[in-house]
């Protein structure tokens, strides 16, 4: 049997610490394939380029691994992998990150990294995204590669057509010190923002976006509370966001 | 009693007729306020703005309207309507739009005129993203306004606790022939992508995301079949991505 494809992308740019980290842990499970942002994407969501084109350029910068850097989102990056680059052969498997900060609760929705993740998805490839709750680009990676190797292991070894999809969080301990893994929910949370307001060299007001995530809830089941007792939280994802009780509550509407 | 606050937004730019469109119904029903993207923003998903200033100009486009156009992305407007500019009032209602082009099904994910509704959802405020299925820019705009005025009015009505979301899509028809409401879920479909592959005048390659979407199912209770027969499709939406059935089948990597 041929070794899997594991296909690879991030949101923190292809030299970032954390995607090497990933195709390092890839390199033990199959072929690790790169298509990663040539510079840093955060906070992207699920943007992608469609008013402008796009530029693929090979780079050697992993040792035997192909890996292109990509001047458009981490979802573009995932469809030109899929699309383009790898169009005739079958992705056993996308990842993405380690992206340097948690994605846990509500940033899901503001991640390029789990936007990556989630495009593969739509293309009917089982995918995760890895986040480290650490901002630090000197972080301990180790733990990070450790729990990955072990779930992309695991998803590699599920069956295609379940259409997995994950949320990954991994706390910012010493391996030793990470109690294991919780299979969650999402969270209960959201940024508190506040602009930082000042004034340019030409004297013109510019605003700066800053904030604090706070949790809303104190739930025992999901992703915020594992990663603050200390485990790696997995959520399974998907990408219907109907709010199903409220269609019955809202079908007066038809009438209106 | 006061008229209600109705913050205004879109992902196409503050100069779009689509916005002007919403400007007018929310002007019969309080008082609009508009702070918009100063250039087109489509495909920005939940894009926000981390790593560079913002700004905001005040523009004096809409009679009688207080109105600002702001650098970055519909998200990032509503965040800073919300903390900046409006900070000491209460916005009683947040709509966006209307989108030139459908945002039905998964095209949620994509845009940007959902995830402007989304933010004012994530905020605590009663939001409504609006989006006419046609591309034009020259589309009647008619329709739009009469049902965009028509759920507009009964979300007014509405708790505010109840923090509601809606994805309505209006399908490109004359009033007359469009046959009323449908509240239902969001239908299952995606982009099947293609990217035109071009060189540039320097000899160099590049990439342009091109595609069609498809819907995947025949659901009849789906914004894909409500649009096709006619309808003005009502989504409400949520922001839990959670796929909880999953949760059961992936327990065993508690103990990988």
């Amino acid at each position: 049997m041929s070794k899997p494809l594991i296909l690879i992308t991030n949101d923190d740019g292809i030299t970032s610490p954390g995607i090497r980290n990933l195709v390092e842990a890839a390199r033990e499970l199959g072929t690790p394939f790169v298509v990663a942002p040539d510079s840093p994407q955060s906070g992207q969501g699920h943007a992608i380029t469609i008013t402008k084109p796009i530029r693929l350029k090979e780079v050697d910068i992993f040792e035997e691994v192909t890996a292109y850097e990509c001047s458009g989102t981490p979802a573009d990056c995932v469809k030109l992998a899929k699309n383009v680059l790898l169009a005739d052969q079958t992705i056993d498997l996308c990842i993405s990150g380690v992206n340097h900060g948690s994605n846990a609760s509500l940033n899901i929705i503001y991640s390029g990294t789990m936007s990556a993740a989630r495009e593969a998805n739509i293309e009917g490839i089982n995918s995760i995204g890895f986040s480290l709750d650490s901002f630090s680009y000197k972080a301990d990676m180790a733990p990070s590669k450790h729990y990955a190797l072990q779930i992309m292991k695991a998803i590699l070894a599920e069956d295609k057509e379940k259409n997995i999809l994950l949320n990954v969080n991994i706390p910012d301990l010493p391996l030793a010190e990470i109690k294991g893994i919780k299979v969650c929910k999402q969270g209960k949370g959201r940024w508190r923002e506040k602009f930082l307001e000042n004034t340019d060299p030409r004297k013109q007001t510019y605003y700066w976006l800053d904030g604090e995530f706070k949790s809303d809830s104190e739930d025992q089941n999901s992703d915020l509370s594992a990663l603050r007792d200390g485990y790696v939280s997995v959520v399974p994802c998907q990408n219907d966001l109907t709010h199903y009780p409220m269609i019955k509550g809202l079908n007066y509407l038809e009438k209106i």
